[in-house]
């Protein structure tokens, strides 16, 4: 069976348990602690970012947007016709500039500060780094948010799905960085309808599931955060 | 003609030029100014970031990454085989982590403290931007540059090209980054021959023509820029 070392709460690692379960594939999951640097995780992958996937021929791919076009090439073709990329060049760069805009922009200027102030710092044992909180990195972080929102509320709002008429990876490199931040109680969900209506339906996939019920020691899920009905 | 909305220092513009020029494909070039948000080009790229490159049928596509893919789609295909992009999965995986690594991790360890400390800050107009210079983001990058340095050593030392045995994108996405420092004469090619090695082949593609005729007014290239010997 292939392997993902993740985090449950790396989006880039959700991302790929998303696409892994729109494809109907699973893995062995490996729990890291991406806070630290690890020899063996270097060796795998010298970037010391999650996720990394082994593939069972021993093929080792990482990084959210790389593991999925691996898993679109290797997999989603397997499904009849390719799934969540569209067939013509135009659609799929809008596809692949949205990925690029949530896991790189958005999380950068969101999810990476939430989550390293309000899981990471509270998991760092002594030793494994700065574990002292900074109340500017969350006040960006919820500064920020808005205008992602706001333009997902955008796209949500003049097409189908967030990259055009399909559902497509875009739609899950988005959800992936929203769930984590959903988790925290930190959406502000009423600002945006169409984003919140987009958002319910991507949640209400089959591949959602185990994302929705990831828990964390020490920080309980928002009161919603499973609801399909928030 | 296609058109390239771009800035001779902005790498991921540069990028783009190799790869337009390694399919024979030409673009009309249209030079932006990177450190100002232009209405104009926001609407066209979200993220306010160049290249954008427009198609004959006006497909709009940004981001480096994101447009040699679509012109790998579009004109790679042309040539009989695909070029710059190998055939099986796992090869293509290890061609977009590099490219990933050298035009995101590289880019924002070493090229762009570089770029917008020695480029940009001199071209700033009266109330364009906070034009001080930064000496802590020279010094950074400068230390930076030698390991990334070594890295590129290490895969030119054990393969062919940078992701393999074939000439890849990924030789060109590192290659337009360093080629943006080498003007400025921050590349310190003393410290890895196998590096310097691999460079100068790159270098002497004809691809690569038009970026060693780059000049920037103020800035004289290095005396070995445009040299093929160096």
């Amino acid at each position: 069976m292939p392997k993902l070392h993740h985090h449950p709460f790396s989006a880039a690692s959700r991302y790929v348990r998303l696409v892994l379960a729109e494809y109907d594939e699973t893995a062995e999951f490996i729990e890291e602690k991406p806070w630290l640097r690890v020899p063996a995780l270097l060796q795998l992958n010298p970037a010391g970012t999650l996720p990394i996937f082994i593939d069972d021929n021993d093929t080792v791919v990482s990084g959210g947007a790389v593991v999925a076009e691996y898993l679109l090439e290797t997999k989603g073709a397997r499904m009849g016709e390719v799934r969540l990329m569209p067939e013509h060049a135009a659609d799929r760069a809008e596809v692949r500039r949205l990925v690029e805009w949530f896991s790189q922009k958005l999380h950068g200027e969101v999810t990476n500060y939430m989550v390293t102030e309000k899981v990471y710092k509270r998991r760092m044992g002594a030793g494994e780094g700065n574990n002292s909180p900074d109340p500017a990195a969350i006040r960006a972080a919820r500064a920020n948010i808005r205008y992602h929102l706001q333009y997902i509320g955008y796209l949500a709002g003049r097409r189908n799905w967030l990259a055009g008429r399909e559902l497509s990876l875009a739609d899950f490199a988005a959800a992936a960085e929203l769930s984590c931040i959903d988790y925290l109680g930190e959406v502000p969900w009423e600002a945006d309808e169409s984003a919140k209506a987009w958002y319910a339906r991507v949640k209400s996939r089959p591949s959602f599931r185990s994302l929705l019920s990831d828990t964390l020691r020490g920080v309980p899920a928002s009161t919603h955060y499973a609801d399909l009905d928030f």
